[in-house]
Parts: C-alpha cells; structure tokens; sequence
C-alpha cells in the first residue's frame, strides 16, 4: 500500500475524514508557499474543522511516525509551511471563526484560520485595535503570524505578534491538547511556554486557538514620503527621529529600485522622483490628538532637515495614504514578479542599518548580483531582495550563497540575526550557525525532542540537520 | 569532611576564591528574601565576578551536583532565592556595572547586580526611559526583576520586564555560557531562549549581562487618587477607563485598610478620608504634550461620574506626586510590619477584578481571615495580603491554606493565573497543579531536566514535586 493510501485508512477512522484529499491538484495547491519557487506536495491534505479531529490526526500520525505539516494562507515567505518530507498536509482553513471579541478586557479569542486583516477589521467595528500589520494582511491568517512572530510596519511602536499573544490552545504532536497560559497581561508563573510557541514554526504542535491583547483604537495619523539624495543618510535619519523623543507608528525604507519596479508593477500609484534620489522614508505618526501629531510632523522635518533631502510629500488625503501604503505593501510581490528571487529578512540594531546597507551592496558587487532592499527601518528590519536577473544560472547557484552568508555574517556582527519577521522555516535554516553556538543550537533541538519525540512535526524547518 | 569544607576545597582551585564564606553571619544573611520569615542558609557564599568564574563554578557544582541557588538583592517575595536544599548560595553582588547605555540605538547593556532605580536613573540622563518599576526597584536588582518577570505600577501602559529584554547572556547549569537571542526589536530566528529565561527565576541558568530595550523619555504626568465609597465600584471604574480609549501609565487599586495601615507607618504622608470610603484608585497618564493631559484626566474625571466617588485629588507638586507614590509603594512592608502575613499576587483579565476580590474576602469570611488587597488593578494583578493579626496558629496553619486553594481556584475559572509579577518560587509551587494540567507541567518538568540534567539549579523551585 502506498504512503497516501495508508494516511487515507488510518484517516478514515475519525470524525472529519470527509475532508482527505489526495488528488494531485489539491496536493500541488497545498505544496507551495510564497517562498520562491519551491512545491513539496503533502501525500494527503487534511482539513479538520475541530480540535478533537486535530488531535485525533496527531496521535494517529505520532503513531505510525508519518510527518505533518500544519498549513495556514501559504503566504509564508521561509518555506514553513512546504511538506518537504511528504506525509499529511494539515490545513488549518476551517478553523476560520472570531470566538468571541470581549470589550471588557480588551481581548479577542480567535481560531488560526482567521485573515489577519478580517481579525483587525472586526475589532475595530468595537473600537479596539489589534496593530500587527503584515504586508500579506488581507491574505496571511493570524495562525500563521504566531507561527512566524510577524511583524509589519506598525511594530516600531506597537510591536510584532509576540506582544500580543497572551495564551494559546495548542495540540501537541502526541495529540495532547494544552493551553500555554492565562488570559492575563501579566503572567510570572512557570516558564513562558506561550512565547516558545510563537515563532516556532509549527514544528512544536497546532494552534488552535488564540487570546489575544487588545488595545484602544487609535483614531488620526499623519503619513509623510521622504525623498533622500543618500540611501545611508536616510537609514541615518531613522536613528536620529528616535533620539529626537519622538516613537513613529511607522518608519519605513525603500531604495530607489524598489519604488521604481513598484510603480511599474501598482496600478493607480505614482510619484514622482527626481534621478537623483536613492531612498525614501514613508514615516507616519499616529494618536488620538491632531494637534499632537502635526507639532511631532514639524519635529520629525527639524530632524530631517540636517540629510539632504528633497521635498516631503504629505499624504493630504485617505486615498494618498492607501496609495502610498500600497506601493510600500507591494515591493516584495513588484521584485518577485519581475525576476526569478531570493529574500533575506536580516535585522539589527538599528543604528547599524547603514553599515549593513552598505555591506549588502559590498557583498552584491563581489558576488556579480544585484540587491533592492526595503523594510522596516524604525526596527532594523532589513528585506533584501536578491535579484537573478540575466545572471548565468551557475553563478546564481555558486556564487550567489556566497554572499549571502557574508551578509549574514555582517549582520551577527552588528549583533542582529537572520530574520526579523519571516522566519527561518526551510530556506534559512542551514545558516542557524551562522548566529547561534552549537550549545545553542543543541538547546533548540531539545526543546524539539521534548515536544515532538518522534520528528513528526514540521520536520526540517528551523533547526539545521547537522 | 562537612559539605561546606568539600565546597571550599572545590571552589578554591578557581579564580574568585577569595570571595568564598562558610561564616554563619554570612550565611544566614544570604539566607533569607522578603518572602515571609523563611532562612534557608546555603552551606557556602560565593561572589563571582566575572562570568568564567560563574562558568567555573557551576561546572564544579555540575560534576559534584551540588545545589546552587542564584542570590540578588532578597527583595523577592515568592522565596526564589532561598537555598532550600543549602549547597552554594551564588550572590550576583559583584556584577554591578552598568556596562553601555547605546543612545543610537535606544538600548542598555547591564550586568544582573545592577539596583533597578540606578538603571532608570543613569537612562534617564541620557533623555532615556526604562519604564519597568517594580515597589522595590529602589532595592531590587536588574537581576532578579528579569528572573522574575517583575512587573510594576507602570506595567499597565508600559509593559512588564519581559517587554524589554532583548537578548541575554546565560550560564548554563553545565558551566557552558550562551547568548539568547540578537540584540534586536524584532527577531523570528529560532526559539525564543531568551523569554524562556524571563521568569524561570533561577532555575535555568544565571544570567550575567542584559540588553535591554529603552524608549525616549517621557516628560509631563498627571497623578489623581480617586475615592470610592464602593470597593466594587472601584474595579469597574479600571475597565470603563480603558473602554473610554484612554491608556493610563498606572492605574492602582487601594482597599481602605491598605490605606490606613500604610499611613501609619510611612512619614510625612497624610491623606483625609471619609469613613464611608472602601478603596481608592491612584490614576496616573503621562506623556510629552500636557494639553493632551489635561484632557485625558478630564475624560477619565467623566467616567468616574458614573460611579459613586468622593472629591478626587489631583497631585498639585512633585512632592505630593512622590507622598502619593510612597503611600502606594509602602503598603507591603506596612502589611508586613504589623502582622505575620502571606501574599498572594493573582492576576485575573481586569474585568474580572471585582469578582475576583468578592471571592477573596468570601474565602476570608468562610475560613477565618483577614485580608488587605492592593495592586495593580490596571493589569487585573491583585495582591492579596492574608493577616494573621490574632488568629490562632492552628487555624493560621489549617484553615488559611483551604482559602488559598479557593481563592486560586477562583482566579484560575476567571481565566487568570497564580503570579502576575513575584514568581511561584518556593511558596506556590505546590499550587502549581491548579494553574496547569499534568501534561502542562510535564513540558516544563522537561525544560528544567534538558537545561539541568542534575537538577542543582536552584532546585525545588517554581515545579511541585510530585
């Protein structure tokens, strides 16, 4: 009997077996993510709609030591979600349901499946505020952002996914169904099994269900484009606005390549640049209080006035905003479209985000391969998109790793780390060395055994084989 | 040859030696915190200063398994760092250097011995704010509030210490030294060792340098004590403030006996108060823009329309600011001072408070004691101070414990858990079983063996035995 047709009887068993799918479509739609051109197709997709049927699959699997993979909007952008060893394809698309959004506590419980920007819109129907805003939020489920601590552009105030996580019901990989936490804002009681659940990938259980913090809505914000001459001075620029007092609720990068295939790329979205521009900042500042965010506007072009710049554009309107936001949200599909690509989510300390810039150009010029990089300065958080482009494909094979990996190195050096916000999923797990001791890394690898003895879990993500 | 004359002999091959005491004064000394009126003594003090003689030390103690129990400043109130089982009594006193405070990028590097109100202060110079400010921060170490997951009165805007760690430097119960993390905002690269350190109070390894994250300054506040002639009334004013939009930096709860006891025993602090009043909130918002204060605490003065107060009092100088404050901060150790007494720190979603303090003095009433309830109410962290006043010993031994039980109990049905901000340490962990299944705690159980297969790691702490 084959694998798939194994998985198909011992699925058969339990309550939701009407949603195993086998056939070669539904496997190759469940094999791939965003993440370059990559396709593992699971031997079966499964579709439980409850928590018991979730458990049910994972004990079967555990037993008979198949491997699962859990599978979210396949937004993903390291390779998270692929089923690189085969086995169960475990969609969590059906546990789509806001539970309840409880406006006494400034809380919502939510299943895995929900859209992000579904999540934020309701809440925001009862004045309340859930800020975590990745690029991908109409399509990526807030299950998925847990797995990976997505960020976005609003995390330079309000931070990433971790900040508001408060508890998590989760499924083991032996099928035990725990809860990680209490539905509180403080918690100092045992360790912090919520927060080794958020980031980890789906390689330690599935979540099934989610309390999250909320916070008041926030009401007016003030959305400016900065042209520079310099692509350094405006990284250099980002440092200065903080040490200025001022904390914007975005501060985000472009280099001009970036704007310039965006543009391309986005219908109903142009600015114009003059040729000598190399970056700009979309900065916003938000609150309850206009007053407020126009004196920390002027504060921020004091600031800006010590770079050279050319003249800031101020969004004047709702739709300039959503233009603006759109062109910033659309880089990284406007590079992909473009050229066959790969994506480095490098962080750093801020104030350091020159210095990487400039190694990533360094690394570019050795190697013979080109870079547009964007992100989210405000947190150091760097995307660098390495573009094929007419390379030969044996450079981009041989030569291209090459660089990466001195990129890498750089960025540990400035004491940042592989990934901010992607993840280090499938495609960036051979470099873990690269930022951790093999003490370190052995750490890891034992929480993995202790949740997930038999390996059935995600298999081959984060954690480098050797 | 006694233990302490092994431990001597052991510990004299390594550098540091010279700090090594076996005297009784020492030793009782370090052998005590602020957790009621335990002494557990360790065999032997040792004060390392460097993070090799840490290393070497914990390797001795690995290879001897000889229990060591990481010492802070015994500001704690769960009995973290009481050596229950004796062995070495490692006190962080030496590790007291601020070692870089990075005004580009907005972060602090600070060794564990640093008293949490020099860090604030020495941040502050620097137009910087570490915002964490536990009662005792005037006493109590960087350390220890890390270790803990210490919270404080400005936790309810600001976030607990968990908030601001960004990386940490650890030695391993093996002696093997790691980084947790990168020194970054954001960081999605493998599992997060560094929140699994946060509140494992000790029992994972020691921590020898912090990175912390800061944020600018934060220069105007508006401070108002509230009375309520309702107790009830007064937690439900917590929540209707948040729903009004509005994010006060603290939001403290006073029951009138707090008041009145704290008065007694701190100076210069005088407040009238009608017989009729039950509680008080002490409200503080902060912020750069005083304009936007003064509306603030105007919208915070309309929702406590709808409830039953007496005339609010708005501090009119930094030095009735500072009386307010130490009145708030002094009401543990005026509990203290005038009756034996257990604390309990429960944290409950903060609507739930009112219920949560109804079924505290229930359990009160039902069982024969008396309580003092304050804390911060603003995080739904209620402190629980059990009197002994002049109930007798067999009920202080028998009976108290049922309430205890009970009022856990409660807490955890409302969705809450045993330790909001003092750690479970010795004094709760036999309570652990009501907060957490036995699979929940068999994944910590398993943490603690993979980070200390010897178990000498301030053991008995935190897990329950059995």
């Amino acid at each position: 009997m084959s694998l798939s047709a194994k998985i198909v009887t011992l699925l058969s068993n339990i309550s939701g077996s009407s949603f195993v799918f086998t056939d070669e479509e539904t496997r190759k739609n469940y094999g791939h993510d965003e993440t370059e051109d990559y396709n593992f197709p699971p031997n079966v997709v499964v579709k439980p709609a409850t928590v018991e049927e979730v458990s049910a699959i994972m004990k079967l699997a555990n037993e008979h030591k198949i491997p699962v993979t859990p599978i979210g909007a396949r937004t993903g952008l390291s390779g998270g979600a692929l089923s690189i060893y085969g086995g169960i394809g475990l969609s969590m698309e059906r546990f789509n349901t806001i539970i309840n959004i409880d406006e006494q506590n400034l809380q919502v419980i939510v299943e895995p499946g929900v859209i992000t920007q579904v999540l934020k819109d309701a809440v925001a129907e009862k004045g309340l505020f859930y800020p975590v805003d990745p690029s991908s939020m109409g399509s990526c489920w807030i299950g998925g952002n847990i797995a990976e601590n997505s960020g976005g552009a609003r995390a330079v105030k309000y931070g990433v996914t971790k900040d508001y996580v408060l508890n998590l019901e989760v499924v083991l990989p032996t099928g035990e169904i725990i809860w990680t936490g209490a539905n509180t804002l403080k918690n100092s009681t045992g360790y912090n099994l919520t927060q080794l659940m958020v980031g980890s990938e789906g390689t330690l259980g599935i979540i099934t269900k989610i309390v999250l913090k909320l916070i008041p809505k926030v009401n007016y914000n003030v959305l400016m484009l900065v042209p520079f001459y310099k692509s350094e001075q405006a990284c250099e620029a980002v440092s200065a606005i903080f040490r200025a007092g001022i904390v914007p609720s975005a501060l985000e990068f472009m280099e001009r390549d970036a704007i310039d295939w965006t543009m391309k790329y986005v219908d109903g979205v142009s600015v114009v640049i003059k040729d000598e521009i190399q970056a700009h900042l979309l900065i916003e500042v938000d609150g309850n209080y206009t007053e407020v965010l126009f004196q920390e506007a002027e504060k921020i072009t004091e600031v800006l006035e010590q770079f050279e710049i050319d003249e800031v554009l101020f969004a004047d309107s709702e739709d300039q905003k959503n233009a603006l936001w759109k062109l910033r949200r659309a880089v990284g599909e406007a590079v992909k479209s473009n050229s066959v690509y790969k994506e480095e989510d490098t962080v750093v300390p801020r104030y350091e985000l020159p210095t990487l810039l400039k190694g990533v150009k360094d690394a570019g010029d050795k190697y013979g391969f080109k870079t547009i990089c964007y992100g989210h300065a405000g947190d150091g958080n760097l995307h660098i998109n390495i573009v094929k482009g007419n390379m030969i494909d044996e450079n981009w094979i041989t030569e291209v790793p090459k660089g990466i990996i001195e990129i890498f190195e750089l960025t540990v050096r400035l004491k940042g780390t592989l990934s901010g916000e992607h993840g280090i999923g499938y495609v960036q797990k051979d470099f873990m060395p690269l930022a951790f001791s093999k003490m370190e890394l052995e750490l890891m690898k034992g929480i993995k055994r202790l949740f997930d003895p038999n390996n059935i879990m995600n298999p081959g993500k984060i954690l480098p084989n050797s």
